[in-house]
């Protein structure tokens, strides 16, 4: 359909927008000179940014628009008044098919909101799920669905596995990605009915993926799981509480090193291993979460986001574009329905 | 009822059982000097080891008994077979009024069972709830229910914070406790009914501690609350991801450390100030978890406590008992069932 690919940027959005969102797409420009942009926002403060970049500029429209979403509008209030922001043109430009994918930083609830209304759900997903990857041990791991549905049925699971393994597939390049629901480990102590019905289901489906049972939170961070499935109220618990730790763990560790000369002296020599390892756990590199499930591709950045960080997310977008991340779904959830629904009847119709 | 306070331990649960008992029981020894033990084991193998220890011997009774609970023995089978162990001895010894509490780092699941049993539930609290004890940037947090039930009702939340509550009051010495219900966040995307029935009711009543709402994931290791309340699913799988997410930095950090030569040497100038952090970050130093809304003490130490994590489980047992914990939860139920559910009565009354 599109000869080159489009990515639509939503340039009034995040911390430090629209400069970290000119700066990140000319870092993208730089890996993917033949990828477009279409640039959403207020054109007089674009313009003198993207002529900084000639080769950015050369493969770029500017999209103008007066409308910017706050960070602090209320979702109900995007869906009013917000279609015609730079977050809302750029979401609608994926749904008219003049872009591949949007990109944006901009307040998460509206994003969530105007993406689920302008671009609906994908046929065969009866729920959207926020997917992020998260660092670990040695890479990074996918989980989902972190915060778009509070309560989750047993077919709600097993979509979210089905998307988080495409996902995955294509953002970490995995040919078979490992599976797995979180729950809590105890014998006696099982997790919530819909778990176990889950479990059951992608035990027994034939997927490009393997499904490696029940994942505990400590679990997340060893690389047990490529894709950690669970339902929006715990996978927010869990994704808060492993950010929430390692704040906690850096700070307590500056502070130690603060503690004496000595280790003053011992921070200085191992400062670069040390920032090394900041980075592994930035979610700046590990930019590019996305809500799966939706007739489209929308990639959320962190709003607070580098212009690396931005450009990580830009780089998702791109790969999960050519990818076709849709597609990809669409074929195992029409694998998973012939496989699981209706195998008495195909064997009904060879004997 | 005891002239002084005795205690129950299990001495033969644990990974370095009974060693490590006697040894944890000789340091609590020190600074409890009057607090007697019921030790419950191998006496062949318990004699020799208390032998070393003369004040300790001095207040301690040896009660022999041949069986114990294995660290793999199911629930199932513990209740079958396990009343006659070290184990179900010691909690018996505090249903018959011989011990003020009992202590066990055995197999968690197996003493669960076991209490729940020989103790039953106490008078207004309809599920136990198991609490600990997690380090938080200038101390600690309780956080309940760690995986006791995995579905819960408001009720049963209302009723796990005011025996969170109680309990950091005596084991941190806190006169008025923040309360919070672990929730997630966003505005669009409230959590469980249940969790928020159970704030529109903790708001109301006047208790003695602070309720001072929902807290998030990435709030718990920075002392927004004291108590943090949840239902067991959902507290386990932040428990899990709090000790995972810790265990995956330190082991990071060592790796970062070494790197090179440099960081090696820096690692060599720091490591008094990265071992307190360590000490800091230690579930050992955190030791003596357990399962409130019994009829009776039972504090669980970890399996593979120190005999300084041993003895602070001890400690707790002793501040538990001494500040009578039962009875403060029933105060506290009684003033909340009569705030709740009477007023109405009440007003009648007086008018």
């Amino acid at each position: 359909m599109l000869d080159s690919l489009t990515i639509a940027l939503d340039a009034m959005g995040g911390d430090q927008a629209p400069d970290i969102v000119i700066e990140g797409a000319s870092l993208t420009n730089i890996r993917h000179p033949d990828t477009e942009f279409r640039i959403y926002g207020d054109e007089a403060v674009i313009r003198p940014l993207l002529d900084k970049h000639a080769a950015l500029s050369a493969v770029s429209t500017i999209v103008h628009t007066d409308n910017a979403i706050s960070a602090d509008m209320k979702p109900s209030q995007a869906l009013r008044s917000g279609r015609a922001s730079s977050m809302g043109m750029a979401i609608t430009a994926v749904k008219e098919g003049e872009a591949a994918a949007a990109v944006s930083a901009g307040n998460t609830g509206a994003l969530l909101a105007l993406s689920k209304f302008i671009l609906r759900m994908m046929p065969g997903i009866d729920r959207p799920a926020l997917v992020a990857l998260m660092p670990t041990r040695d890479g990074e791991t996918a989980m989902l669905d972190l915060g778009a549905n509070v309560e989750c049925s047993d077919e709600n699971l097993v979509q979210f596995a089905v998307m988080g393994a495409a996902y995955v597939r294509l953002v970490q390049g995995l040919s078979r990605p490992k599976v797995g629901l979180l729950n809590i480990g105890s014998e006696e102590l099982k997790g919530h009915e819909s778990i176990r019905l889950a479990a059951d289901r992608l035990r027994e489906a034939d997927l490009s993926y393997e499904f490696v049972g029940f994942v505990e939170g400590d679990d997340i961070g060893f690389g047990k799981a490529d894709v950690v499935v669970a339902d929006g109220f715990t996978g927010n618990i869990a994704l808060k509480t492993v950010e929430g730790t390692a704040r906690l763990i850096l700070e307590l560790f500056q502070r130690a090193f603060r503690n004496s000369l000595l280790s003053k002296l011992g921070y200085l020599l191992a400062r670069r291993a040390l920032r090394t390892l900041r980075d592994h756990l930035d979610p700046n590199t590990h930019n590019g979460g996305m809500m799966l499930g939706l007739n489209g591709l929308v990639i959320k950045s962190h709003g607070g986001a580098s212009a690396a960080g931005y450009a990580s997310a830009i780089d998702v977008a791109i790969e999960l574009a050519k990818g076709n991340l849709q597609e990809r779904i669409a074929a195992d959830l029409a694998a998973l329905g012939a496989g699981e629904n209706e195998p008495a009847a195909e064997e009904a119709a060879s004997a």
